[in-house]
């Protein structure tokens, strides 16, 4: 019951991610004395109430001598909010069960504080699982000091992302592009180098199938020293758009300082500088089922000259998007 | 039951694939009266009996009154063998059913033969399937006057097939390249060009895990000018030889008029050349969960200048091969 409560607080979470930075993406649900679920919710935008004061708002009553199951920790910290450990011993949970232990020494103290007060706690839920969900970006700036971090490749199966003469639109289907849009939606930032952002005029606007914009939209950074005019998409105002006038991908993130997680979409160098850098906790690989034999490769690195120096990864998953495939990749440790 | 009996034999004509060239590898499955199966066979190597004699054989007076389904419709000819047309007829089958009909006409008629002496006889079944298992280098060869064509690559997510420095050994794991010496197994030859004969020594054998060699093995082919040296392995003795002095694909298939399937293993020039040359039947990417960003790209084309001129296949599986995966790609009209 726990841990079917726990995926869904997990599965509530994700539309959290993005919109609620720099603070965690949490979900949250409320049983009832008898496991019933009474409410669910999720991180709302800065200042507004986080996850489990949502799901408390929705349960009501309900929440007495209830169980409250929460991704991570409830904090213990009054900010712009007020603490959620108090939110759930005012609405008389009886147990409260968390996935991952708040590791911010400002914020932790929840549990102790729900213990002190006679509300029997327990940590470590499907742990794993947790951390490898919409928490991640957050864990990754707590533990790093850097957000997390996919490169996303949209190429042949042979790894070409245009022809020679250039022509690219489109390698990939619409249902992978879909996708891609759903990813950025989800994120803090997209960076591209000025060479994709002079050569393609892209918008780096997260989209739906219809041309409609998702709720959240990225911030947009283009990395390197050309200029980008003042017409470019970029500059339409839809979403913030910085410059940073730097190669260094370092730089670039520490320019992100509220950002929890980043897609970078290229072109090849940029790429390769995040993977040469050891900063690509994620790649996402759009493959068609298409093979051109000449043109630009997806990535460049050339700080890579044997293969023991290749950049190794875990394979998560594979996904069938109508004729292309997504392959992703995960750092080792992750 | 018709059908199940057609997987069947689709299933155990997969093991004559190569050894029976330049026949057809056919599977055939024997019903009693009862539509128990009694018998199943395959074509022998040339010279041995075809796949219906094999199964009737195991059958033995079970096959009276009863049913043979057949990949293939039975031959009619009197070649190095006898008509199986005939040998069904003497042991009494009472119905025949085949996927294919035989478009050579030199053997075809095994149709009219059987009902002429009054066995229930119907063709088509499972049509698309059995075009698309064993047979379909055999068919490939009656309709195109060439062998079916296999390219394969073993590359990075990102297409590369070698390091800066040439280091490759190894980019994909040990199941992948299980499965490619299983696949080399089931073809008549492998074509490689100088380049990978010289920089590699392959023996390009088809070899069990334990080292083994399996009982079919490819001819071994070089397309290409530089001579390959008396010691090369490929010259090991372990099977045929042959080096064709041309780098147009047409002239070296041409070499082998008896070839039902064959696999480009490349290097990148030579498989661009099959694909600018729209011999490639179907692509296997072996791909492995790594990024190089330098170093050789898997495929060479420069015929290809513009996306509308890339080689667009459709998917037809991804398999999963431990670290790695294997995407196969077929021509559209397969």
């Amino acid at each position: 019951m726990i841990e079917t409560a726990m995926r869904q607080a997990v599965g509530v979470s994700a539309d959290a991610r993005g919109a609620s930075s720099p603070n965690p993406p949490v979900g949250a649900v409320i049983l009832d004395a008898d496991g019933l679920v009474v409410g669910v919710g999720r991180t709302q935008p800065p200042g507004g109430p986080h996850a489990e004061v949502m799901a408390l708002r929705e349960a009501g009553d309900a929440a007495l001598g209830g169980t409250a199951v929460v991704t991570l920790e409830p904090c213990n910290h009054t900010g712009r909010t007020g603490p959620c450990a108090h939110a759930l011993i005012d609405a008389g949970v009886a147990a409260v069960h968390y996935g991952v232990a708040d590791p911010n020494p400002s914020a932790a103290g929840g549990a102790q504080t729900l213990r002190a007060a006679g509300v029997e706690v327990s940590g470590g839920v499907l742990e794993t699982e947790v951390r490898r969900g919409p928490l991640r970006g957050w864990l990754r700036r707590q533990e790093s000091g850097r957000p997390y971090v996919t490169v996303k490749i949209a190429a042949t199966v042979d790894g070409r992302i245009a022809a020679a003469d250039g022509t690219s639109q489109w390698i990939t289907g619409a249902a992978a592009r879909e996708h891609a849009h759903a990813q950025r939606a989800a994120v803090d930032a997209i960076i591209v180098g000025t060479g994709t952002a002079l050569a393609d005029d892209p918008s780096l606007t997260a989209r739906r199938a219809d041309g409609s914009l998702y709720p959240h939209q990225p911030t947009r950074v283009v990395m390197g020293w050309r200029a980008v005019g003042a017409t470019a998409r970029l500059r339409d105002g839809t979403s913030p758009f910085v410059q940073v006038r730097s190669h260094d991908p370092h730089e670039v993130l520490a320019m992100l300082p509220d950002a929890l997680a980043v897609i970078v979409e290229g072109g090849p160098a940029i790429v390769g500088a995040f993977l040469a850098a050891d900063l690509a906790d994620e790649v996402h690989a759009y493959l068609a089922p298409t093979i051109l034999g000449h043109g630009a490769a997806a990535v460049t690195d050339t700080s890579v000259t044997t293969l023991a120096q290749a950049h190794r990864f875990r394979r998560e998953s594979v996904t069938e998007l109508a004729d292309d495939l997504l392959v992703t990749l995960m750092r080792d440790q992750n």
